[in-house]
């Protein structure tokens, strides 16, 4: 199919689900949700072909595994999708409003934002938890998932179609490019007279291809290059639980701690506790401050600059020793990719100051940075987590998918 | 000077900027207006080469009025900053929190975007209502002004950062780029490691320049193909002074009327009405619809189909007959340009559907599409329309200048 086509017909869906209220789209996805386990058996058979292939490439085990489905993870797949349709829909609130001195009638009311293009590539698991998030707020969804998916993909759209068409609403709400060629994805991402918003979820050579070419406005995000400045009044048992859990309790996300900022005065004190703290959780440290005798028996890594500036979604974690709060500062206004930043502290002022001067999506203060995520802030749900600075910033969950018009009313009023 | 260094600038004087409160950035405001008094003599002896550039260069005598400064002109922007300066400002605002289940302690609080690139054309007032709007949200603001207006902007510009310095503000938080070179633009458009958000105010071409050139987000707007859509029921006389309103107050303002839908069943009846109302008002029309002799004696003009997806920005006017809502909204979809879209009906239900299945930023029911402004809005000012869904939409008052920021505190937290 054409591109132009799907996204004309997309844009047609659109139009028809933002009338349909939020009973109707939770009936949708409650049966997306029965489908789902209904058709097990073809999902996990789809899925096979697609961990054939991978395994035929002799791609990597992390990666078959986030590609696998089992009949339990499509069970938690579906059961995500029941608790989507719990959540109450943002659509057609009211923001704010009233009477104007000219007699307008004025309200600002909550809409869908129409089309979105969802770009992600090895999760199926985004194929269903993307479509069910825009379904519900009254989206209609283009998904361009990786092609390490293709059969999976290909299968889970026919299934949300098919629940789509018994639940009365438009089948092409939710479709699926599964065609790997990036000229597809260009062509998508200049149609912004039918397409409304972009999600890149991937890697940053994605992120920066979807910049570079959409002339639709694209959310960009997902990457985290996160740090925690241990400041010299800090609690440092305490300190070394935090720096720990936002390092290794899930290394591979994009709100993990990758680079420790500690201040000098405490370095000395400081830097044999966390070598040995981390050492005992296989944490390798990349750093040029420590003392040379340390360095050597600890078997620290050398720093490699350029990785100051990049995610390193291991076990691997860069420390550098900074004279006070605004040398911390600023290295992560440096090499920061404004998505989650803390500081460890006593001090009140301090505190202060690290919030009001550093630019990221979320700021800590004594907290780990592994609490940047939709359900952990209560959002209830996540599209993506925002590093820029438009429309959403964060975590974005269902009221991102939205956007407002102003509702006007008169008695035939003319301006004055 | 090179862009990047000026961009570099920018975001240093930003985050400078960004520290500041209400009432420090007040005072630059109105060391700026009490300065555009001071100097009104060398600011009109610049803005005097601008015009007779422009007249030796046969421009049109329209544009020339846009760009001529007075006395009085320039009074009246002094007074337009005093204005901005009593607005309440948004940063700092909590716009919600709580005490999630971890413990975290969360609030999401408004901030600074950082630094905003505004692009606009003839307009000299416009160089400063941008700049004090930025400077009011502690924003900083790369303006880039028509080359027409290239000497008065340049001493503006200057005017503006010695108030800066007189009230201790960084200077560079305002920078112009005065040599028209588009290449220097295109520069500008990639830089969004520096520039936060792009405003574009000018004509088409300009907004597509952006749009396709630009890997900083981009506000796209200002563009109005209005409709107002006449119902059978309407009240025909009412409407009639509700069209002329929207025709004429103000042709050359994109919340101007340009297609006048009417409903078939009372096309025989209403259009002589129109006809002569708008005749009356020296408005042409622009139609295939009227009955033959009508299209003969009123000297009604063949619709060209090309200017249904333009501005006229003139006393012209587009009439189409329609079969009925449903071809009233098609056309819209296919036509409008997502501004500000009316409805002129005494149809409870009729006016429901409109407000429903029409896509645009304002949507009206017996008003005249010309509210659709900032002040107009009760928002205070207005740095741009937006006509995008995402961030802002519609009139963008100083919440669109701003972004937000999740501060979480925890104690020593981390996540389980």
């Amino acid at each position: 199919m054409k591109m132009i086509d799907l996204a004309k017909q997309a844009k047609q869906a659109g139009f028809a689900l933002a009338q349909y209220g939020n009973a109707q789209k939770n009936r949708a996805l409650l049966a997306i949700a029965d489908s789902l386990a209904a058709r097990s058996a073809d999902i996990l058979a789809a899925n096979q072909q697609d961990i054939d292939y991978a395994k035929s490439q002799n791609i990597s085990t992390a990666l078959i595994d986030r590609l696998l489905l089992t009949e339990e993870r499509l069970q938690g797949i579906a059961n995500d999708v029941r608790n989507v349709a719990t959540l109450a829909d943002p659509v057609g609130q009211i923001i704010d409003g009233g009477v104007l001195d000219s007699g307008l009638r004025i309200s600002r009311q909550r809409v869908p934002l129409g089309v979105i293009l969802a770009i992600y590539e090895a999760r199926p698991n985004v194929t269903i938890d993307v479509a069910s998030l825009c379904l519900k707020t009254g989206n209609a969804v283009i998904l361009r998932g990786g092609k390490e998916t293709k059969f999976t993909n290909a299968i889970l759209v026919e299934v949300i179609q098919d629940a789509l068409v018994k639940a009365g609403l438009p089948p092409l709400a939710v479709q699926a490019v599964t065609d790997p060629d990036r000229a597809l994805l260009l062509e998508l991402l200049k149609m912004d007279h039918y397409i409304d918003m972009a999600i890149p979820r991937g890697g940053a050579g994605l992120q920066q291809f979807c910049k570079e070419n959409a002339t639709i406005p694209v959310i960009v995000g997902g990457i985290g290059v996160c740090h925690l400045y241990v400041e010299a009044s800090a609690d440092q048992a305490k300190a070394l639980s935090v720096i720990a859990n936002a390092k290794t309790q899930r290394p591979s996300t994009c709100n993990t701690l990758e680079t420790l900022l500690v201040d000098r005065r405490i370095a000395d004190q400081f830097l044999p506790k966390l070598a040995a703290h981390l050492g005992h959780l296989n944490v390798t440290l990349h750093s040029d401050d420590f003392p040379s005798d340390l360095q050597k028996t600890m078997s620290i890594q050398p720093l490699v600059s350029e990785r100051l500036s990049q995610e390193w979604l291991s076990l691997d974690l860069n420390v550098v020793v900074v004279d006070g709060i605004e040398q911390a500062i600023e290295h992560i206004r440096t090499y920061g990719s404004r998505h989650s930043e803390g500081i460890l502290t006593a001090d009140h002022a301090l505190a202060r100051q690290f919030v009001q001067q550093v630019d990221a999506a979320a700021v800590y203060i004594n907290a780990s940075t592994r609490f940047t995520d939709g359900a952990q802030f209560g959002l209830g749900a996540e599209v993506a987590v925002s590093t820029q600075k438009l429309h959403a910033r964060g975590p974005m969950g269902l009221e991102a998918l939205t956007t407002y018009k102003w509702v006007c009313e008169g008695d035939y009023l003319a301006r004055g």
